[in-house]
């Protein structure tokens, strides 16, 4: 954590600053929990009383905003800016360069010299790793992988042979990457495994959560598009394709050769069939469930199962309570 | 596995003893597999018959079993003096006090001199490891991380940096504690991270199952109260605050800042909403969804998806069905 | 990757071939993306024209197919054979026989001459690690742990002490075996532990996704029948009994003491009660909660919470479907 003054990180944030300037800030908490020498934000007007009640010593606030007696920073995006003030107020623990002894490396690997290697780490050969990235302690990097530059790769990832991971990746403990689809054929009443023979291709500033899988693909690339966020315990199956800046939440599966379009936001444990079509900008309700090969467009939220238009989903949850009722009075 | 004999167990049970205290037990299985050299228990007269048929060479039963011919402990509470029982017939593997020259302590860091840690782990700078706990192979503890007395982590558990575990918690293999909280704000057209820079505290006597995930806070704290109990593959985001004694089965997952209350009891794969509240003793049947700020109260158990009590839920269903057969029966 | 021709795999796959016994393959791809040096395969008459379209150089297809000036394989079942031209075209890394200097085995742990046991990985006393068998980097094998021969343990999977785990098993990475089963019994206002003493047995040619949990009973043995497959963050709780050629989908999870019979099907995301009997053949579809001790039969699918047969499902869908439309009308 860093120490710094209203004045300074004001004036870091572009920020116009009512109040004293040298008011003392050495961390950031919520309204209700900020002492005199912490910041905290006020999202909307709904929150001035809360914020008028607050011990801050700091506020970042809508201008309308007219509290006296403190230093308060003027924004129409309060969240943006306290979220940026956090990031100077607690910068991430830097990137010490060089391969923990600790380390296994092995000939043929390429290891960036800015980057650094974690105690008990795996880099197997022709795995090239990229500058000022970290791979955590215990992760396996299997042959031929690419880890781009500026990521952090937490304690305890797995990434299989041959993926690709972009720049300023951040991947957290338990998640593996490139592990096979799930593919059998029946043969003389057994199944037989299917050579899992593709790959995974992650791009830039995608972050993946703890205990995340993504398989790779039976044959060609699972892709995971530019700046997706994945939750943590997400499963994403061989084939899948996944466009950019898309939030996925945590615990939410997709089958195999489901494509996502960008911007689409998918809520937490939602199951998506086969070869679904989710639609870029559309948006699926917590716990909905997409069968196999349905498209579902931008446009009305979705929810349930099987997922219908938001609407739809709370007319028949209404007439069904309804009808229930009814005939619990007539019994 | 311990041998011991009858008249012994009962005495370390304080339970009254019928039949011969010379009775050897070297082990304990249920009333259909126990052998004659080993304990079962009869949970209920409703087992009676089960009991009497059964070869277990010594039985803890109801006082009114009245079953001859073997050693039997009279038991007011058959089930939780077998677990008790187990206790002692199974030992738990002692713990080895030292470091094991294959794991990596960094300096700075605190091991009590009867802590175990065990081959791979890694222990970052400032962590502290209290007495006579165990940190399992290839574990992962981070920087000013402080994991009390008495406790076991199995092997391949992360915990990260400034994180705080209580006495005598037992954490399984895959689980990832202090990860951080799935936060962004969009900024042209880009999500950008908020930092997480919150922790998490877990009390005293808590267990956390294989592959589940605690997330830090992104301000404050993320808390499991003393007593809870946390199945496999359970999901936690930042800043939910679980009380004491509460249960979790596997695969459920809380979004963000949901609070629970003490004794609470919450089924497996329930989903429940940002900060809704799910009040002490409340019950939530598995697979149940709890909607974003929904107050769930203790008395009936809730059931569904939006969860509703569960004579509500069994209506719904009722008619529902009816409803379809008329109709199929009318076409 | 082999390099080979397509008269080469045609004669291993025992197919007859038209075209160019000469034509070079060099890798495998989907129609659509299969190039002139790749071969691709053609399901069934429905893709004889996407088949037409393809730059492949090489085909599987049924013998129906006519398409002349390109090699095809003529097969009755050409998915299955396709399956098999992968498994020659990229066959699987080499087992390198020995012990990684940086893998830790105790005194008293048995390891073949012909496994391989990966960088950081544990072996602990008295385990017994089988022919021909890998164990990955970072992976963790407890006390008394016994692994078949020709196994595939890919990196940082734990198995638990006195686990047994037959031939050919495939173990993805982060799968925890053995963990405590979940059980617990309220003694004085705080739940104590019921000891797990119990194990898992694996069945021969079982292939275990990533991130799956199978706990080991509390008494007696958890069992995953011969053949089995399970895809990634699958649950199985103590003491269920899985049988042969059963495949369980992503994600779902199973309560304590489930039984599956052999060659059921289980899609993602289902969710299956304490007790719960799904017999032989059963077919339950995704997102499906089965309630506890219900029994699932063959025949028809079942869908749904409560699980019911597809065709009820459906009729309770349209019903309740067509109700919110009228009520929509009349208001």
């Amino acid at each position: 954590m860093a120490e710094t003054t209203a004045g300074e990180l004001a004036s870091a944030l572009k920020l116009k600053l009512r109040g004293d300037p040298k008011t003392t800030i050495v961390g950031a908490a919520t309204l209700d929990e900020a002492t005199d020498r912490q910041i905290s934000f006020v999202a909307s007007p709904k929150y001035f009383e809360a914020a008028e009640n607050s011990r801050a010593g700091c506020l970042i606030a809508p201008p309308a905003f007219g509290a006296e007696g403190r230093a308060v920073m003027e924004s129409e995006a309060p969240r943006a800016h306290f979220a940026q003030a956090l990031a100077i107020l607690y910068p991430a623990q830097p990137v010490c360069a060089g391969i923990h002894p600790g380390a296994i490396v092995e000939p043929g690997a390429h290891i960036d010299e800015s980057a650094e290697i974690g105690a008990g780490a795996v880099i197997r050969g022709g795995a090239w790793i990229g500058p000022r990235t970290r791979i955590g302690e215990g992760s396996f990097i299997g042959r031929d992988t690419r880890i781009g530059e500026d990521c952090i790769l937490h304690p305890r990832v797995t990434v299989y042979e041959r993926v690709a991971v972009g720049a300023r990746a951040i991947v957290h403990s338990g998640a593996v990457i490139g592990a096979d689809g799930f593919g059998f054929e029946m043969v003389n009443g057994m199944y037989r495994k299917v050579p899992q023979v593709g790959t995974v291709e992650i791009g830039d500033d995608v972050e993946i959560g703890a205990n995340t899988c993504i398989d790779r693909a039976t044959l060609g690339v699972t892709t995971i598009g530019r700046g997706t966020k994945l939750d943590n315990q997400v499963h994403i199956a061989h084939n899948c394709r996944i466009g950019a800046h898309v939030v996925i939440a945590a615990q939410t599966g997709l089958a195999g050769g489901v494509t996502i379009g960008d911007y689409a936001v998918v809520g937490g444990q939602v199951g998506v069939g086969d070869k679904a079509r989710i639609e870029s900008r559309a948006i699926i309700g917590s716990g909905a469930g997409i069968l196999t090969s349905k498209i579902v467009r931008a446009g009305e939220p979705v929810w349930g199962t099987p997922a219908r238009p938001l609407k739809q989903y709370l007319a028949q949850l209404a007439v069904l309570s309804r009808l229930a009722r009814k005939r619990r009075g007539a019994e």
